[in-house]
Formats: C-alpha cells, structure tokens, sequence
C-alpha cells in the first residue's frame, strides 16, 4: 500500500474530507497538521505554495478537490459509473462556487473581512441567504432524483463529505442555517450517521472550522 | 458511439475547452450556440441553471472543468497514471482560482464591472499583473519539470485547454500579457500548433472570448 502523508492546517476547512476519505475506506495515513510558522516554513516547498498537499510515496499532490478526487476513485468513493462520475465532479464545482460566492459572509465571520462587506450582518442577509436558497434548491433536486439518501444513486461520494463539513462550519456561525429546510437538514445528518464517518467524527480532533 | 450535444453561449469562455477536446479526438458533437434569448427559454431545464451543459445520449452533466474531464479520460487527455491526472486535476483547480482572482479585472473589461472596481487600469495593476505573475510563475515549475512541453509529462491535457484559450483571451485584452515569459509565450504557442487543436483554431467560429 502506498505511504500517505496529508499536509494541513490544524483546522477541518479544505483539509477533512479527504481526512473523512481516509476514514471511510480503513486506510492509514500521516495526519500532518500544522501551525502557522511550520506553515510558514514549508510553504516554498509546496507547488503552489497552499496547503492541503497529499504526498504519495514522497509525490506531491496539491490543491484540496483534486486531492480528495484521487482518493474517492481508489477507495471507491467517487461515483460509480463515467458518467455519475462526471455529475459528483459538477456538484463539487458547483460547491466551490457557492463557497467563492459566501466567502464575503464566511471569511468576515472568521476574522478575514474582504473589503466593502464589513457589516456582516449585512452580508448574511444580502450574500449567504441567498446563496443558501439557491444552491439548498440544486441540492434538494439531487436528493430527489434518487433513493440512497446521499447526492448521487451510487451512494456516499466525496461531493457530500465537502458539502456537509462545510455545513458543519455554517450551522456553528448560523444556528438557523437549515430553518424551512428540513429535507437538507436530515441529508446533512443522513451522512454523518454513515458509521465509518460517524466513528470518526466522534474521535477527530474538535476544531470551529 | 454516445451521441453528445454540448450547450454554450456562441462564444469561447467555459464551452471551448470541451469543443476542443472533440477536435482532438475526431468525434462529432452537435455545438449548439445560445442566444441570451434561448439560454433564458432554456435556463430552468438546466441542472443548475447555467452552461456549459453536456448531454451525453440523454443525460445531462454541467460543469465546464466536469464535463471536461469526463471527455478528456474518454478520449485519452486527462493525464496517463492516477497521480498525474490528480495533478492534471489541481493545475485546473490552480487555474479556476486564478480566474476567481482576476474578475475584477476580466469581467470589468467584458462589460459586467463587480462593485468597487470601476477603474479598470487599477484593476489591471492591483489584480490582472500580481496574479499573472503568480499563476506563471506555477506555470513555469510545471513546464521545467517535464520535456513534452505540455504542463504535465504525458502529454497534451484539458488542463491545457482551458488555459491557453484563456490566455487568448487575455492576449487580446492586453497585448504585452506575455511580457517578460518568453518561455510561457512559448507554451502557449506549443500547445496551439498541436496538429488536430490547429486545424480546429483556424476552422472554429471568431469570437472575442
């Protein structure tokens, strides 16, 4: 078996699902996490000078989705046809979009305000509810569409460990995120009952985000 | 054979990558080309309401990097090991955070200005240049570790695609972009002249981006 090592941040954010990946398939790995100045320290040797970065026997791969990707296609975690394949990939951009779109909310929240949005308040009512209404309504008709309870018919994919560890970060800033939602609220529970992933929620380290 | 119809805006952006790769592989596909008027008629019968969609004997997949990569393993141009098409994978999440960077700048000259960047000279120094600078930079790591030219050892890949025809893009808006990387110029160039992507260049629609 190959030697995994995962580089990241103390934290869950881009880091945990592949983590959760981990996890779910029974595979050993280094769970590298790192403070700031070790950040610091290592980050020219990293490609793009971010983490998370896997090593694979000694091989850097980085960037978070592409990461997880790789390790959702070996342990069987990534769809199970081409072409439900192809449709996780989608929900996962479409994910980072909606993540692109709140990071006025979410990073003021966590301390990192962009300019132009230093009510955060405001930005709650005017950029993450929206965002949240549209991308619920994407989210609701993939449930629909299917009888396993997760995104795709193939059942639990990578596309819902990223999803639902962001909602994780969201309903601890916003304890009303799933109000008038209550199909997504039991998807977001739905997944962390899955009993690999429920054994390791409960034993991971307690990180806000 | 599948029959695939590929949805987009007559216009390069999120689409061509995929029209691409078609050319690349000689397999037919039907171009449909919206109007805004006909996007708008067919907005709600996309999964999340945008194009690119690509239909594939029925079914529907959207996401331009997912229905990208979808063609590209089919047709061979994703990568030729597991890690590499990991890494062939994050160049392209690499290259959409890019994108993400330079919106104020690239959407302010494409007519749709965001909030707070109506100069679009400061836009060009303050975001377009430091992100160039940065994404090259990766770009050049890349290309210097591997002798095929392509941003990864085995050969040409969607990742390629998607980058390059940006660079036309933005060649076109600012002509001394590649000021500076004559190496990178290079590549771009290198790309461009693989055989069955030059006969696509010359017989494809003209459209600005």
């Amino acid at each position: 078996m190959p030697s995994y090592k995962l580089y990241y941040f103390d934290g869950r954010g881009f880091g945990e699902a592949s983590r959760q990946l981990f996890a779910l398939a029974d595979v050993p790995f280094e769970d590298v996490r790192l403070t700031r100045e070790k950040f610091m320290e290592l980050k020219p040797t990293f490609p793009y000078g971010q983490v998370p970065v896997l090593e694979v026997d000694g091989v850097q791969i980085p960037q978070s989705v592409a990461i997880a990707r790789f390790l959702a296609k070996k342990f069987g975690f990534a769809g199970k046809t081409e072409v439900e394949q192809a449709i996780v990939d989608g929900i996962c951009d479409q994910w980072k979009d909606f993540y692109v779109e709140i990071k006025p909310y979410f990073y003021g929240k966590l301390g990192y305000c962009p300019p132009g949005w230093e009510d955060v308040e405001k930005a709650k009512t005017e950029v993450l509810i929206p965002a949240r209404d549209k991308f619920f309504g994407f989210l609701k008709n993939l449930l629909n569409k299917n009888k396993s309870g997760f995104l795709v018919e193939g059942g639990v994919t990578y596309a819902d460990l990223f999803i639902t560890d962001n909602m994780t970060s969201l309903v601890g800033l916003v304890p009303e995120y799933f109000e008038g939602y209550p199909e997504i609220e039991a998807y977001y529970k739905h997944v962390q009952e899955f009993p690999k992933l429920k054994a390791w929620l409960a034993k991971r380290p307690n990180t806000p985000s």
